[in-house]
């Protein structure tokens, strides 16, 4: 299908052809982003795209879903359904920064996602039940008495999200390679704390 | 100049237009918004827009100085130039959640700044500015042996940063009086300190 002059890359799967868009839809906004805009810069016809994903919405699904689908297998893994609330949280918290760093252009896609199509607000679902998750961890952390009493727990569950998915903005994947535990630490000890 | 069948609202001065396009580029992103739709928005004539305002990259310069011009005033308050390291930080965290409320819109706007214009990178150079001085008071407080040895003033600066902007994503105007010391205790002594 695709004439050689026009095939600046060599092979284009699925999974190279979603990192392409998703790096797209960063620079230039989803919105923004054409199926032609999409094809030019992976190197291929528009047709070809079209083989690999039905459309623009599908793209986005499929990272957004990447994403997902990365932070949920945190939930899943024993650290984060066995032992303490704090024990819990700090396995999760550390376990979100691994994928955060690991799945760095589709987090910062889910993250910047405000709910204009379907696949967004589906998406705005899945995080809220994510977030609702960790918030209701901290609520049982604070019943426990692990947690010093007069802390927020909605509050406490915010600004804990806020700390993480803020690592977005100046994370580098393969470097930092302590950057889990140092993102847990400052969650749970203070990012300054008094010597 | 307007009919007034077109004039929705009363009177519109450079600071409620000023509101209604910060308002338009939040939701429709700034490249996406057109000078017809912040005319409509507005309820006036394009004519009576450019009236007080050049153009659109008039009204974004406009909005991000409103937001920086907010946070570089802290930097002069008082209690951010005197006084140890640890106290100065926690007066410009106070005072940075306090702006960040008080102007929500020109500070969500000015955090979603990614420099693809003159204005933009601007804006951008002066965030720079302003972290870099954050930065430099936590080397200090590090340094003064005021904050626990081991801390990476980068890396805690960035952390501090991410922490104090997250609020923007679900903070609302006159409601939660308490945040700039929430905020400030959560900075210093952790989001989810041990009991």
């Amino acid at each position: 299908m695709n004439s050689p002059a026009r095939v600046r890359r060599p092979s284009h799967g699925p999974g190279s052809l979603l990192e392409v868009a998703v790096g797209e839809f960063i620079t230039r906004g989803y919105d923004a982003t054409s199926m032609e805009d999409l094809s030019r810069a992976a190197g291929i016809t528009k047709s070809s795209f079209y083989h690999h994903f039905a459309g623009k919405e599908a793209l986005l699904r499929a990272a957004l879903e990447r994403a997902l689908d990365g932070l949920f297998a945190v939930l899943d893994t024993p650290g984060a359904r066995t032992g303490s609330p704090v024990a819990r949280l700090r396995h999760i918290v550390h376990g979100q920064v691994e994928v955060l760093v690991r799945e760095l252009p589709y987090v910062t896609l889910l993250l910047r996602v405000r709910g204009n199509t379907e696949t967004e607000r589906w998406a705005l679902e899945r995080r809220r039940t994510f977030d609702a998750h960790v918030a209701g961890l901290v609520r049982e952390a604070v019943e426990a008495g692990e947690i010093r009493a007069g802390v927020d727990p909605a509050l406490a569950a915010r600004l804990l999200s806020g700390l993480v998915n803020s690592v977005v903005e100046w994370a580098r994947p393969g470097r930092s390679a302590s950057l889990p535990d140092d993102v847990a630490r400052a969650a749970f000890e203070g990012i300054l704390p008094a010597s």
